[in-house]
């Protein structure tokens, strides 16, 4: 789902007038020991690592070098961004090493991941959190990245973001909650709405529509990604803290009964009782095949003693059109529209 | 891998004279708050549960009806046997209740469980582990049936059973392994040794031979079972203690990524430096295609850093021969032959 070997809307740069307008949306005020980093400009240089798997093909990594130029940035390339190891680019050290060194690295304004596959949680143990907390960077990935973004903002109290991949295509809309959230540094911003037909009206509806699962309104920071990755947290000195968030969730490739027994284990260990509200983004490619609950039902169910406002259906995840979430941000959850809300700014 | 649609070996009831002739293997001195439940014997009520997954089919049920009064003993049918509520067998209530009762019935001697699949973590808080406590049985099963068998002995110290399910056929070496254990109560004995070569030599010295990942020996209690289910209880209060153990894994249709995920988080929490001990039963049907390390390469290198006996192979999991580890039981693992040994009697 994260492949992609075409760049649809970013060769004509209609980002770089964007980025070069960019000024100031209003003061940071420090909460507590809340890091922001430095929103996105243009010419800055952007470090493209891969902590996790390696490029599916070279042509992918130099696709991934194209996006990120095309989007006004000059790149610098990790010294893993070649390497394969099975599924893993690279050995442990080395990926932590160049992880670690971009953050390091004063020539380096931002850290873009490649792509996700599997491999943060092996590094964990090996990031140098106090370089990261001396040097914050705005961090973009998602998938298997949620391991980073969760303990690096656990860890440093630095702002991380899910987001796109650097190896994928940036359609209009996800051009666009990009620009808002890490260019423009607007808020309060709604995050992820569903996007306006295309195609044929009855699929993207079902496919795009927010769906309500319980109303009210909630407030909290923003902690989550993808599910499997979060309950990978569970029990270990990473697990971040999931009181008074608004959690968000969304995965790919995963039967609903191993959704189940995920949002049972949240379930189990007391989180979901301990969250100020939830949104389900999209599980998409989830073998719905054969005698099964819907992912649908498997959501709905294990919301339905929550005292909290659930939504599903935010543009979050393993699709086209997806949207930035900050995790460690304020953010407003409100259960009656359907809509998420950045309450304050995530970049400085 | 658990469905057999034959008896292979019980029809002819070798079994029934070692259930007669079965006596007393020994006395069973309490270890603090350690429970034995009384050992099998001809004519017993074998409580028939499903409190995960249903039967596929109705004539699985009938087979391990068959299967059970075959090995000698007496039925009685769980309320929820025929349910089908998609991949559970009925409401989470109605499975919870239906396990409690066969607990708390006195007509029923052990309980049996008719398969695995998935919906034991749904199910553990509503059981009943002060009248389980009170009513110590035989409790058999294995695959997300893990759950109930580590989260029991937790909570209740009664040793639980990881072996065969009712629906599945009993080789020879099965039957040999369940008798040693649950019938005939010995000790010490060793488990899940590697059975002879059965077909071409090469093939089934690959599959059944016990490799030494590190030597030297160890003794602890039993936990252990599906590495998912194990997984996937870390962090909620049923999580077992870990803690001068012997850990046993297996696991069936996971990729090697997935395996590796799972085993980083089991050792980023600690747990497998805790443990004294680790054996590796089969890991089955693993996708290993594509670019991806080996199953044997991703529980080598997890094991690497320890200092303590780790060896893989026995015949422990999703596998036709397949042995009955006693959960909470002392044993012994001598990583130079690779032998795991029952050091007490597990069965009163």
């Amino acid at each position: 789902m994260e492949r992609r070997t075409l760049i649809k809307s970013l060769m004509a740069a209609p980002l770089l007038s964007g980025l070069a307008a960019a000024g100031s949306a209003g003061a940071a005020p420090s909460t507590g020991e809340l890091l922001r980093p430095a929103r996105l400009r243009r010419g800055m240089t952007v470090g493209l690592v891969t902590p996790a798997s390696n490029a599916w093909e070279d042509e992918d990594i130099r696709f991934a070098i194209d996006v990120v130029k095309s989007l006004g940035f000059k790149v610098k390339e990790g010294a893993n961004l070649y390497q394969r190891t099975q599924y893993l680019a690279g050995p442990d050290a080395a990926r932590a090493e160049d992880f670690n060194r971009m953050f390091a690295d004063p020539e380096v304004d931002a850290v873009f991941c490649l792509r996700g596959g599997y491999g943060t949680p092996r590094i964990l143990p090996m990031l140098d959190y106090a370089t990261i907390r001396q040097n914050p960077k705005i961090l973009l990935g998602y998938s298997d990245i949620t391991a980073l973004l969760n303990a690096i903002h656990e860890r440093c109290g630095l702002i991380t973001f899910h987001g796109p991949i650097a190896a994928q295509n940036f359609t209009d809309y996800t051009l666009e909650e990009f620009s808002k959230v890490l260019v423009r540094g607007e808020f309060p911003v709604r995050l992820g709405e569903a996007p306006p037909f295309e195609g044929s009206p009855g699929r993207v509806e079902r496919r795009n529509r927010v769906t309500r699962f319980r109303g009210g309104s909630a407030r909290g920071r923003l902690i989550g990604g993808n599910l499997t990755l979060m309950c990978s947290l569970l029990g270990t000195p990473f697990e971040p803290d999931f009181r008074d968030k608004i959690l968000f969730l969304e995965d790919v490739g995963e039967a609903p009964y191993r959704i189940d027994r995920m949002l049972t284990q949240l379930w189990l260990a007391g989180k979901l009782d301990e969250v100020n509200g939830i949104v389900f983004g999209k599980f998409t490619d989830a073998e719905t095949s054969g005698n099964t609950f819907s992912v649908e039902h498997v959501l709905r169910e294990r919301s339905a003693g929550l005292e909290v406002p659930v939504v599903r259906g935010l543009m979050i995840g393993h699709v086209d059109d997806q949207t930035v979430v900050p995790v460690g941000a304020m953010a407003e959850l409100d259960g009656d529209s359907g809509a998420l809300i950045l309450q304050e700014p995530v970049v400085s």
